[in-house]
């Protein structure tokens, strides 16, 4: 990630950062596909992390409640990382190729939390359209707070936008 | 796209395509800068159509009907070439790097259709809530149609599935 910042992405080799890390690239290739998988290494624990507020929520709870619920938890665990946040999505802005990976991660992350709806019971295309729903609230959300400034309350947004969400598919 | 039917598209080279196109590589890559690419040729023109619908939609449509009848639009679009779309999905499916490009087109789309309604004069979450809400309910509407059989009629999905959208963010 210093590398990243450092040289730019596309200049940094997995050598590099083997060697920074204290790792044979061997070693790197353990852990990691590629380069880009580096920025990505916490998606899964992400997902976990979504889907077990998904399926924990309240039995009353409706599917975009149990994921706003999710997603302003996520929230509440980027705002505590937010230097770091801030710097890994400046490496992501500089690099198509990351941007892809960080897409197909999001479309991954929605097909989970579609999953974790199904087994609560809710039908298609409802868990599908709450999981792009909340997917969608947590982007617009992530993009205001990151070029916000350090006292923007990242889940607060993300309530803001749900509700902002309602009012737009409703009209009230 | 008959190549990468026939061999698939990892073992089609850009040399094999500009022969059966009947071009030099020279003049493949002065159209295309990948042969990823060759399969997203038409997204620019699709992001046209969008936004000169979203931009020609009566003055007094809520953000979300703008988007919801050119989705329609779109959908009529594919419907009409559904059997060229269904080996084009079918290729795409079978690649995670192409599936990462075809969801970087689609932020495009997203980007410029809430682009569009700004220039309606939708203000900012708003705009790009509605975009988003869109483009979830055309992938959504998108894998339900393409899954479904000969007769199954894309733009009627699409307002179905804008209908059920409502229900779900509002449970009403």
């Amino acid at each position: 990630m210093d590398l990243y910042g450092e040289h730019g992405f596309e200049q940094t080799t997995v050598a590099e950062i083997a060697e920074r890390a204290g790792l044979t690239e061997r070693t790197f290739f353990r852990y990691f596909v590629d380069k880009r998988e580096v920025l990505f290494s916490g998606a899964s624990s992400l997902e976990q992390f979504l889907v077990g507020i998904v399926a924990g929520a309240p039995e009353q709870d409706r599917p975009i409640e149990a994921v706003a619920t999710a997603i302003a938890s996520v929230a509440d665990f980027f705002q505590e990382r937010r230097e770091f946040t801030l710097r890994r999505q400046s490496v992501i802005g500089t690099n198509t190729e990351l941007q892809e990976r960080e897409l197909i991660k999001l479309a991954t992350l929605t097909a989970a939390i579609a999953e974790a709806l199904r087994r609560r019971g809710v039908r298609e295309p409802s868990a599908s359209l709450a999981a792009e729903a909340g997917i969608a609230v947590f982007k617009i959300s992530f993009e205001r707070w990151i070029s916000g400034n350090d006292e923007s309350n990242f889940s607060q947004i993300v309530h803001e936008h749900f509700d902002e969400l309602r009012v737009v598919t409703t009209g009230c």
